[in-house]
């Protein structure tokens, strides 16, 4: 998508020198934009670790790079395939629970396996990346399409006055590849010429919507504002909702939507209010393994510092300010299940299906057999 | 209420010198704990208008205490009348729709009718101006009282173990005059021994939540964790809340609470949980002339810079950062309204009511007349 004017992606090759794996820093984001080289599997390590790269398509994407730099390692003294099998295990050790990296990095492995000359595996291994990410875009653009249509049918209702989707988090193209999944139905509306106008939920604690989605949205000219999380239910009671978009952490296969932590109350308000709740997602974030996600989806307690500070510029550095009494504990979960019954659909590369077991074996039958 | 052992309130009258009225400045906490004086009318102007005191009947009995301060200004020069009404009407001004305010002013005006001899007016005055400070703590003393069986049923249905109490914003003895609204169940059910622990909501944009409320329960040594706005619904599911105390800015006669925007979102979410959802209120709160919050509350919208930006404590001063995008436009919604229909009950200091307006009748029958 668009930096100011200039097309990027999300994690891209140094056109120049292919040993170099580019990422924009994250974290620095939006008040400054930088440009990262990653040049080892360490660097690739660090990059998810400290979230200098985050969003499950990109991690994974990631990943691939990684074992990719891995090969470039290679010399002659090397054993490759301890090497590479080495270099797979400390990358999937960052993020143990990340479906796409260790997905990715573990397909990557296949994609390799019996090759052993080293110019061999570094292009088999720099291919496999690189489709990765043009599957991830892929599938968002598909998401993108089935999403449009919703988003045309409300603004001939409302006689092209502009369709106003609520959001939370960042299920954009920084998450992503390219696209996003929440965003690409939302960039081709605009792209179609029918007005649309987003409420970006701040998202606390770690402020992806605020920090991210508007930063995105600024970018490419997106009609937007800036909510705090507590907004969206007034203004459901208003009208001033007519969709709600949410990405995707994991899926069930029964259609329980786990995602970033405060989706539930916005998903209970839309049902409230009777405003469509989508959960907008590529097909590998359905785990068909899982039924109840209440039951069976372990949340995850992060950092306490991330409720008891917030992070953001003044005095021309990213600063964290503490909002509460020094000796202050809190709670941090770092997502919530969103019951199927509130979820109006899911919208997902290969079309969109009702959140039900049904109607996604529909969609997915070959994940029933 | 206890600031490190000793016994405080939000406003009081300095003991040495009785012409000048104290107050603890809200918005140095909780990082700095600072008593100012307010020496002057406009003293008390400014300390509402830029928040040092905040909270309903805070505000009102420091208006009161502002006319207090206006009969102390009289010399033998004066037109009396005319300084006190101006006084008032300048006092009223600086929060117009602050309803407690004009109250408290005009009950003043009223009691010093037909006075002109200057030591009289102060006398009275002053008496005025602590009488509201008496009746408004009786108040929630009573509230107290009638909520602390609800705490201690559940106490004894769950064997002792603590009762989840989550709460919104700050209801408590710093927005009042003592023991606050919400809060002061929760303090009579720790000097009872009826083991509590309360979720404290952030309560974005402002942070009353992080900034007072944890500073109060630290204070007074109630057990507490704090969480972003996002988190209750997930603690719901879970079971982790067994009671949603949440305060009133208004209430309606048939009892939709306009309360801190994203009250309505814990209401609903304790609503789907069946969760008991209480507001607590002084019956001053409750506007009888209303009657539908949804249609006849006009939700105030106030500065984007409390959404864009967040306020907290770092090297040693009170700073604010962005937390967005510098050309990020925000919408900033002061409170929202929960209809009656997702209220279990209105804890006032006559007692508790079902929210409908046969319930509240009951209750306040000399106000339906």
């Amino acid at each position: 998508m668009l930096i100011d004017g200039k097309n990027y992606q999300s994690i891209w090759l140094n056109e120049n020198d292919k040993s170099k794996v580019m990422v924009i820093d994250q974290r620095r984001l939006p008040f400054f934009f930088e440009i990262k080289e990653l040049c080892s599997v360490e660097d690739v390590y660090n990059a998810i670790r400290d979230m200098t790269v985050r969003g499950a398509p990109l991690i994974g994407a990631a990943g691939a790079f990684g074992i990719y730099l891995a090969t470039l390692e290679i010399t002659h003294r090397t054993n490759v395939s301890s090497h590479i099998s080495n270099a797979a295990e400390y990358l999937v050790s960052c993020r143990p629970t990340a479906i796409n990296l260790s997905w990715a990095i573990n397909h990557s492995l296949r994609r390799l396996s019996g090759i052993t000359d080293p110019e061999m595996l570094s292009d088999r291994a720099m291919n496999t990346a690189l489709e990765i990410c043009e599957t991830e875009k892929d599938n968002c653009r598909r998401i993108g399409e089935h999403g449009l249509p919703l988003i045309r049918e409300i603004s001939e209702k409302k006689g092209g006055k502009p369709v106003n989707i609520l959001t939370h988090c960042n299920a954009g193209w920084l998450a992503c590849i390219d696209y996003g999944t929440v965003t690409a139905p939302v960039y081709l509306a605009l792209e179609k010429g029918i007005p649309v106008h987003v409420w970006v939920d701040e998202t606390r604690p770690l402020n992806q919507g605020a920090r991210l989605t508007a930063w995105e949205f600024g970018k490419q000219g997106v009609p937007h504002t800036l909510i705090v999380d507590n907004a969206g239910g007034h203004l459901m009671q208003k009208g001033m909702v007519d969709l709600v978009f949410a990405g995707c952490d994991r899926a069930t296969r029964k259609g329980d939507i786990a995602n970033k932590i405060g989706t539930y109350l916005k998903a209970i308000a839309a049902f409230d209010n009777n405003v469509p709740f989508y959960s907008l997602m590529p097909s590998t974030s359905i785990d068909f393994s899982l039924y109840d996600g209440l039951k069976e989806i372990v949340v995850e307690e992060r950092d306490q510092e991330e409720v008891t500070s917030v992070t953001g510029y003044a005095d021309g550095v990213i600063k964290s300010v503490r909002i509460c009494p020094v000796d202050t504990m809190a709670g941090n979960w770092g997502f919530d299940i969103t019951p199927a019954r509130l979820v109006t659909g899911l919208i997902t590369e290969k079309g969109i299906c009702r959140a039900d077991e049904e109607s996604i074996k529909k969609l997915f039958s070959e994940k029933f057999k």
